[in-house]
């Protein structure tokens, strides 16, 4: 009924290229890191895209992820592994937020998390090149996610996760069919088992950009922003940043956009929001460095983001400065504070790394960085139904008279 | 951007009936139940709907649940309140389902549950209609999508659960704005203090098909599963049935789409799917009863349907029946190896109602009620991160040498 995963749609890849050095590496080949240990980018032959597709076509299709398809890399339709990805809404905050702010809610995507957006691009590729056994290392969503697209295609899965993962995600990895394991650490302690593993041949490496696939599957939260805006990208975008995939996909979508002639030069101020508490490319933005170093001591209530070290910092770096936006900082207090005032306000509930998106925007216009009149979008990345809330109500006694001024 | 919440379109309600007796009522003005204690039913000018929209019309607006605006009663633009109701994906579970079975994905709504369809209604008609303060009895997600909608257009609610209702639920429901209760009792016991409130005059009773708009709001599964399927309705649809408010909708929907000639004569068999540890419907349907009398003692893991009495018990055993279909219980047990079998094989994590759905599925095949060639569709009515899921495993000692073979 969806003839995005049925139809046979061409992918335009031609090759896979460094982000650091621009060496160039085959298509159609299993890859990790770069030669240098960097992230490597897929290539598309453009021309031939925008030859084979219009923004017109697009237009017609059903609104999923899988609409993408010729900027994306799956080659083959037999491969597309799906569990429903929509085009995710956007939605109006007016009171917690303002006239202009609209959020994009992630957490309507299968498994609750934009992170199903970079796993279903990823393991579609594992399959389509005969990976049979994939570990990771996660703060709890992308886990969720890999675990759930891998057990749809019968791909081994073995994610670890820091001690302190909320229990509800790392119960929902165990349920989607993967093995997991609770390790004393953080997300980068969990990272150096997978990586020890990979290194040994026994699964492959699963880490954020460590392969080159799930940046694709990203980047359609760039795609999609265009297309739901006409075409003309709001002002500024604020992003919780961790591993910053999504946030190097969307400049990557942007530049791809462009160079296709469907939008223009126009791009919006890239906004990298992190929590005080693990702040390693706030840090490195405001001492102009091009690396961040490891932040030692992470700490912060939105685990999404508490990564220490992150392998694409400088791409997220170099996205953030290009765009004329900033790296931004907010504390777990302002974060809660914002997590409530939407619920309770807008009755939209953020997850907390959402939360610190609509911190930072409100600093943000208090210092003058941004204006009320710009049109700005916050990625609330997960379902807010996945974090610690405060306790609940004492019980009512049905068989005692009723207070009914008191309720 | 989405001009389904911004144009204005006309509402075709030309006035209310009520179910049992089919006494006419006024639109526009505040109503519970009719005079003789049963739902009301809202009636529109089809003819007139049919000169005004096509479904090629229909078929350019955006996917959302407003795009139906001319088979809804909200009257005024300015009405709608909407936290991004979009159309819910089908996803195919062909593992522990079968090759034509498809899950209706709900939990993608708003606040989690296709509870949002019913109160974004609700809730929208209540502002038109002037209404202040709004009281329910709600087994968790019925109070979550109130709580939401509610608060972000300033309408104060207060919610009363049952005593075991799971703390996540409670939490969203404070979280999202209301003051909320647990009583010491069943959805039943909770509906009493809401009722002796409203009779007080303390609030409106927003109880299960006690106002006239969830319905309509509901209908909404019934209009998108005739559009997905390209308005040749699939052959059977299983439905968890509390209140039975969606397979009361549904069933309307279908109606009204054949009388607007948009689809055939044609209905899919209506199975409603009931815990055995409650099932009122399954027991006055096999009895060849009208009516369902309560039923004592209720116990079931899938909480959203241990409703022991619904209002709406006629419309629901007469839609069964008109259908050809049947209503079914199923054992806790054989719900929650539904979950696991889906989650673990399928990769999509249900809700335990929904696990209902797909366990009575494999009764019904088991017993050749359906056969494998039919087109079925599931309903998932929630998120299945809202349940309790197995406990977490070990954690290892990143510290201490790791033994591989045993991850």
């Amino acid at each position: 009924m969806n003839d995005n995963l049925t139809a046979d749609r061409p992918s335009f890849v031609t090759h896979l290229e460094c982000s650091m050095t621009g060496e160039r590496y085959d298509a159609d080949m299993l890859h990790g890191l770069s030669r240098v240990g960097r992230p490597l980018l897929v290539r598309y032959d453009l021309d031939a895209v925008g030859a084979a597709l219009s923004r017109d076509a697009l237009s017609t299709r059903p609104t999923d992820l899988w609409r993408w398809r010729e900027l994306l890399p799956v080659r083959h339709t037999r491969d597309i592994v799906s569990l429903g990805e929509i085009e995710t809404p956007m939605v109006p905050i007016p009171v917690s937020g303002g006239a202009n702010v609209l959020v994009k809610d992630e957490g309507r995507l299968p498994t609750g998390s934009f992170k199903a957006r970079g796993l279903v691009m990823a393991v579609a590729m594992a399959k389509e090149l005969g990976v049979t056994r994939i570990a990771m290392p996660t703060n709890g969503n992308a886990g969720a996610a890999l675990a759930a697209y891998a057990s749809r295609c019968g791909i081994e899965t073995i994610v670890f996760c820091p001690e302190d993962t909320p229990e509800i995600n790392v119960r929902e990895i165990a349920m989607q069919g993967a093995r997991v394991w609770r390790v004393n650490g953080l997300i980068d302690d969990c990272g150096a088992i997978v990586g020890k593993g990979a290194t040994e041949g026994r699964w492959f490496d699963f880490s954020t950009l460590k392969e080159p696939y799930r940046i694709e599957g990203k980047k359609t939260m760039g795609l999609e922003l265009a297309a739901q805006f006409g075409w003309d990208l709001p002002d500024a975008i604020f992003y919780p940043t961790g591993g910053g995939t999504g946030l190097i996909g969307m400049w990557k979508a942007f530049d791809e956009l462009e160079k296709l002639g469907w939008i223009s030069s126009k791009r919006p101020r890239m906004y990298a929001v992190q929590a005080s508490g693990c702040a390693p490319i706030v840090r490195a933005f405001e001492a102009g460095e091009e690396h961040a170093e490891r932040w030692e001591d992470a700490h912060t209530i939105a685990m999404g983001i508490r990564v220490p070290r992150a392998v694409g910092d400088f791409l997220i770096l170099r996205a953030v400065r290009e765009s004329g936006g900033k790296a931004l900082g907010v504390g777990d207090p302002a974060i809660l504070k914002a997590v409530e005032d939407c619920a309770r306000r807008d009755g939209l509930l953020l997850c907390p790394e959402g939360g610190a998106t609509l911190a930072a925007y409100r600093e943000a216009l208090r210092t003058g960085e941004v204006d009320e009149d710009e049109r700005v979008v916050l990625f609330n990345c997960a379902t807010g139904l996945k974090y610690p809330m405060p306790p609940s109500p004492q019980t009512l006694d049905r068989h005692a008279p009723i207070d009914f001024d008191a309720l």
